[in-house]
């Protein structure tokens, strides 16, 4: 049914910093990334505003994109000869490992958070839309955009597909552990890749782990977890991110009220309005938002040219920890002393908990998630992780949070009428910076 | 005469892939680390257009810019309580280390080349204009600016401060071999930057090397040369940078003659007209360049949409090489090949010579170079390198050379009243992607 | 008192491949490293059998021991400038972290466990002895050796610099898991040193933690638990370790027995005899056990020649998990078995169980460990780890268990006679190579 | 004619700190790994007595050969659907790089210098003699030890096999550049082994480099270079060199004259006695000639302990640089200052003088070398790389050269009657350790 666009005359190969190099063999493939909608990620960065806290990640969707095509070809090559392994899928897996993100718009999770747009609906749109993405994948056949994106929303019924994209230990986490370990300039993220594709099998329903890999999935799980607190969750980032969505924000609100911008932001106003288009979608990237915000530190409204000063300039509110214990005390004083020097706190005040588990067997609810890692046993059953290994049942259930209060401290502290609220907020919160 | 600002309670540390970490004591660094002007060097890529061909290189001149400052910093801890070394003069040191390249503007070789500007020139105006760095510079004491100014334009009379911050080994190179080849993903550019220090020795005049150093130098020249063919000079890099001037080049052609820009280019306005404030220069970073290269694609003047198109979605003119022999007979069919199509030459064809020595000795004009190598023997004297070592010797004189035609090949090749023109192009040239 | 033997004119430098340099600017350090005991730790390999697993691991005691002064350098260099660090005790914390070693013996835990030689009391014995080294450090006045052993022995008065030689989280260990992880070629054992020493402070009595180091410290403990059991505990590496034993029991009951041995084995008399004095002790290396492994490969004993050759020619036993519920039906079919073809069970058949916690918190006896690891919280309180850090808490009861069988496998399975016990056998163990 | 033992049942893995991991899927290759002859290279090192002055490397000669069967692995791999490149060569080829080096005896250079054994005879007589190996061989069919003989000693018709393994551009070199710059620690050897590879054709009449990859080929001759430089011929490497060959010298020369050792250096005899069996020879290994060494640091021959002591305890002799225009100044004033404290010059006195070219273009007597390196042009004619690149051309004949006079300065130099030779001496000299 399908038609496979055949081999490159030859192998076209990306240096790559964390994979050393990335092969493409396949027509297919080699077009893919030409196409302007791939393109475009080299102007969203994989790891959105963390490059201010550690500066060297300034990396992007479009090398992390890659990534996960390479982790997916090698993988395959490892797969490859195994009964449980239908080589015919090849192209599939291939093309839904390149694709999986490209739906991702500027400072994804700030503008799906403040606009409610979401990189999966994109992500498909622009696969089965009007776009040179969707008229290569139709040279292989009718339907095969359509499986693409199934894979990628994980309704294909090859389960096995769906679980090496997406799952608990998916080719797409193993590139950018490796990936935002590397550019971030730190070392917890690192995992030994070779070793993990040789202790992966295919079975019929997903990827598995076969059992004298357990160790090295033990590791992987920690290693994931120290990202997260370490890179992911930095407080700094935290900060970077809130004032983000607090220009967005206010922007938004302006427009609303039919503020009278300097210069129109024509690529935002589809977003004001949820007008969105796949054209008008596809316009935006950090580029473009950078422009806007650099016009709206010139703006009238004090707001919204603190804000955007803030960040173009990278003065971040700063944190405190904040126990809960003492919440209310603290919020009170703090928005009667916002008040007095004119301080809004919706924007200059953000109470942040966090909470996470390092291997999410559990969802929220309590049931168990769907895509668990499973260890394949010597006699051929699986059992999931937890199960097998002592260190993963142990901190399975072991939660670990985080409070955290973000304000314009040195704002405030500044001001010498603030000096008896600034002692008495201290004096609750032990603060430090 | 001057104060210093004094060092912070707790030294502030940066994450940094190449140097692992960056430390900052000094209030007086910590400060002009904040300011605007130097955040606005995030905004501003390390390598231009290099990303085009190495995706890793994303990195921006605030990266290298710490990076050089760091390396000083470990540099002027080795030289300490040596009694060449006048520990008086660290903060100028690191002030110079860390500003020398902060006048660079988005894309500056292509900028450079089109308007006339010189980085070199706005790095002075920055240091000595309104700007926070000044503001910063000047709580050491009057003239301090001026000072930092004078080192990095090599004009103050500390030579040894001068060719620590620009020489042909100096901290600026040093970090730009390491960080780029990091960042590239190459190992071409890897020296072991811990012994080079161990080497380098202060002298009145100069930074020089021990003479147990050499076969370190040797190799330092030999990384940067690989550096030079392999990275900077990439025909694939060539390709995108000359994309990038033609674009340049036909905006200010239209707005010299009065063309209707869709959305008014004010942020390059004052390059077309050559009436840049210091205001104005801020103002332009790579976000703003690509956000009117964006609104170009769209533009009604074909050349320059699809220019502007090409640029950003990356699809650059391939390469041939271009014997000398060859050079008229190829040019004139290719001209007329062009006006066929209505292509113009003067925008899409590129004749591009490149010649370089792997170690600059001699002068274009003969004469040897101002701050060549030196090392320091045994007995205390000094000795150009080359005159010691008999690698460096051999091949200060081998020029190597490299020329390359550049034009949208497939736009040409895939017509087919064009398949007569191209069998002879190529018979004559013997082409190669 | 004491008398510092001072500094040298110039820096010495050893290149190292996990610290890439090692420094020595003391004559006292300069001086120990070149006496003829330290220089002996050449000939003791770091992880004794362990190169028959991994073959990189070839490092050695002298390697690691200059690693633990390095870190103890540069953690003092980091603690210079505190009020809790007193410099006058420098001298004396680099010389125990260089020596803590130095009474190593060839293969220790083998030679330990069957010869009930001790390495921590030859380690004292060589400083306190008729030693090169206890002359270097007599120069340093009396008394200075003695103060050294106490350190390294734990009873030095002062606790801070007994727990940097010797604690949970101490230079040792943090010099071994780089390093064993480096020659093994292993990444598990890899953790951020440069920040591992940022965070670590002195306290009164003991090496703590700055609070906001939790998560590193969370990393390095799990770095520790997966190079236990990825190198340290490897199924291989016990079966040489095995073999090892085996031999020298064999040759210790030979010589018992009145065995005539070709060669007579006179470096080893002393240990069957245990007579042994410190110029024995300082003659034996793994270069003289090596030499008699070989002359007993054309020993007569049967035993002692086959298991002498398996261990030079590297036949080690095979190993299958071992369930304890099986444990009795295939010990006694085995035994049959091996009477069969003359095996010696005592010499043929090991049983082995480990057991081990990710943290060592709690002794064997469910007492408290004596010097665990401790935060220093944000207002100088000080927490033993597991209170903050869930995820420490969970691992700190998980423990992980491994029994299993080793024995000569495939000279068994060979023979037609024991098809059908092994038909037998593998049924009962569903075994695994 | 020949039967491969066929595919192993699941691939062996090695952790290798070079390659990460050395993949066996051959019987043929594990069962040669498994021999005695072969695992014996475990107690050889690859680099003699390196480990004096760059103390981690350590590495054997065992991962060395390993490491160049992995690299030949991976060639083949590139070359395979190649039509220049003949698949049924793989087994032999494989064989030839795991086997290329095992006829090598403790400290090689050394023990060929001083008892003209060559490692390469030695070599062939382990293949094609009573040993494992060749029973391993033997079971591909007669004549097939013969064809990996012929290819390791270059005889073999099949140039393309003979240059893979022994030539400029080897397989060899390729591993033991990576490895010893690995365990030395140092960077000056490691290149993108990665990117050769790619770059590399099969040829019919050798291993030829595609003209695109001349930059690699010239960073591979720089790094060659740096290596022999810095570790290779490393002055105290020479120190320790000359050392042994001063210790086998003056031992044969006892034996010679029937001296009485206190223990009868069997192992040794058939060299002194040039009598040696292949038995005899593979029962001498780096361990034995150790257990000697040490035995007879208590001889009552005055130089022979001296010497064995020095080696084993590491006190080198120092060196000073050694024009030669003072030489025969200088060497008479030590022979004098020698008779008078009783040294013999013969072996406490070694001029030593090196030359080295960058690239072996040349023999020394002029003609070009067999196996240049040849680049293969995009019109498909070979050209002699100097030809090409300006770079090597330069440095084909740049030879460097050191000169050096080793002996026990500090013996000489603490004796007060030698104080007025030395300042002659040295006034000569303008010495330097």
């Amino acid at each position: 049914m399908y038609q496979s666009l055949g081999q490159l005359k030859e192998t076209k190969v990306f240096k790559d910093p964390v994979h050393r190099y990335i092969y493409v063999d396949d027509q297919l493939i080699w077009q893919l990334i030409g196409t302007k909608e791939f393109q475009r990620l080299r102007r969203i960065k994989q790891l959105g505003t963390s490059f201010l806290t550690f500066h060297g990640a300034e990396h992007t969707r479009f090398h992390h994109s890659l990534g996960v095509y390479e982790i997916t070809r090698q993988l395959i090559n490892v797969f490859n000869g195994r009964p449980e392994w239908d080589d015919q899928y090849r192209e599939l897996a291939l093309c839904a490992a390149l694709l999986h993100d490209v739906g991702h718009g500027p400072f994804s999770h700030a503008f799906e958070n403040v606009f409610g747009v979401e990189h999966e609906t994109w992500t498909e749109r622009i696969i089965l839309g009007d776009t040179e993405i969707k008229a290569v994948l139709d040279q292989v056949g009718d339907g095969f955009a359509e499986e693409v994106a199934a894979v990628i929303r994980k309704t294909h019924p090859n389960k096995l597909l769906v679980t090496m994209i997406s799952s608990q230990l998916d080719v797409d986490r193993m590139d950018y552990l490796l990936r935002d370990a590397h550019f971030a300039g730190v070392s917890y993220g690192t995992f030994d890749l070779e070793r993990m594709l040789r202790v992966l099998r295919p079975s019929r329903d997903q990827l598995v782990v076969k059992q004298s890999g357990m160790h090295s999935i033990e590791d992987y799980i920690m290693r994931r977890y120290q990202m997260y607190w370490q890179v992911y969750l930095h407080p700094v980032t935290r900060s970077s991110d809130y004032l983000l969505k607090a220009i967005l924000e206010r922007a938004q609100e302006l427009y609303a009220g039919h503020y009278d911008f300097t210069v129109t932001p024509f690529h935002l106003i589809p977003l004001f309005e949820q007008t969105m288009t796949l054209k008008d979608y596809l316009a935006l990237d950090e580029t473009i938002v950078y422009f806007y915000f650099q016009q709206w530190m010139e703006e009238e409204d004090k707001v919204l040219s603190d804000l955007a000063s803030r960040f173009v300039n990278r003065k971040l509110f700063k944190y405190v920890d904040y126990p809960q214990e003492k919440r209310d005390a603290v919020h009170e004083r703090l928005c009667l002393a916002f008040s007095k020097i004119g301080l809004d706190p919706d924007y200059y005040l953000l109470e942040d908990k966090l909470s996470r588990l390092p291997y999410d067997l559990y969802l929220e609810n309590g049931e168990i998630s769907r895509h668990p890692i499973m260890l394949q046993m010597k006699d051929g059953t699986l059992k999931e992780i937890s199960q097998v290994s002592p260190l993963v049942r142990a901190i399975a259930t072991s939660r670990q949070t985080d409070e955290k209060l973000f304000f314009p401290q040195e704002e405030l502290y500044d001001l010498k009428e603030f000096a008896n609220e600034k002692m008495q907020i201290d004096t609750l919160l032990r603060g430090d910076h």
